[in-house]
């Protein structure tokens, strides 16, 4: 069974999974990396690093994926549309090998990256998105990169197997949420959590089906 | 050093230390006990609980406090003030066991109550209400006890010295929110974190100084 797949998705305490003022320089507005530097301290992201739990979950992150499908606002800041040579904020080998599906409403041709890295721009909701990026995977599992906008709009419609969310404990104050709108999100789940001496806080949430 | 501190203040995964729709029945609105379950499951609470982490921290509650701070909310439903024979919702011996200020414009006597607590309601500032308390704690620590709306006041003040709070794994989605407008508290603060079996995540912030 193919499942849909969320890891790796940080937010802060107040819940937000970026920070407000979100440019080409500044991905996550005024967050910076605060919102993950608990992987690059994983030895998953450099030698040395920490090879505890943070580093167990980060390395779920790619394993038995056959599709991401991104938000417009992952795959760049406002107004990258109007860039026609705009190809994410990567570089040449983006570390998802895999189709991605970026929902736009400014679709374009789909853009061939080195290393297996797909980008197709399509215009669809969540359940059409996923039935697309379903096909392409092949028979794995897809995985829904965020932003917090577009996770929202998938939790809400039901279409999260495993949500994998790793509270960071600062307070940024602006930004956008996460978790508005969810009510009662956890009975459709068993919830998990467990903290890191990083000071982060994971959570799973694993449909009782899946 | 006579200090100011929160204990147990339990919010859910959204952030919502009550739910919608408070009134004299439901003290948390549509939150119910929710957010409290695992402090009911303590052996503290009741003999046969569970003796682990959640057990540890809501043992802290009472230790070296000598006067509680509260919000109106907590002291009664949205229109106690109506009622002159409202006394909380504690019944005749609360669990307070010293002084405590109640944070009202609808001030009227002081409640002497059994076992020690009396309640008294003041029209004051946090900062003033503290310099208040903190006299009639006789040395001891004062404690803000809530609701959401006075912790927040008393947190955007820099008036607490030490913060305990339970992220219970629900979303509530609607209520009152304690982290607005907080943004980057944690920089006065050690900050430490641990999840319980429970699934109760327990967070402290510690003021460096205190």
């Amino acid at each position: 069974m193919s499942l849909t797949r969320v890891h790796n998705f940080a937010v802060s305490l107040d819940g937000f999974g970026t920070g407000e003022g979100q440019n080409a320089a500044d991905h996550f507005g005024h967050a910076g990396d605060r919102l993950h530097q608990w992987m690059f301290a994983t030895r998953w992201w450099e030698p040395g690093g920490s090879g505890g739990v943070d580093d167990a979950f980060v390395r779920q992150y790619d394993r038995g994926i056959g599709a991401e499908i991104m938000g417009a606002g992952k795959f760049g800041h406002p107004g990258w549309h109007e860039d026609p040579d705009w190809k994410g904020a990567w570089g040449p080998n983006p570390p998802f090998h895999t189709p991605v599906f970026v929902l736009t409403r400014h679709t374009r041709p789909p853009i061939e990256m080195e290393g297996g890295t797909t980008f197709h721009f399509i215009d669809a909701s969540p359940a059409e998105a996923l039935a697309t990026a379903r096909e392409a995977a092949g028979g794995e599992d897809v995985r829904v990169g965020g932003g917090a906008t577009t996770l929202r709009e998938f939790l809400a419609a039901g279409l999260i197997d495993h949500l994998h969310v790793a509270v960071v404990p600062i307070l940024l104050g602006r930004g956008v949420r996460l978790w508005d709108g969810l009510e009662g999100l956890e009975r459709d789940y068993r919830v998990e959590t467990v903290s890191a001496p990083s000071g982060v806080t994971h959570l799973t949430f694993t449909r009782a089906n899946a």
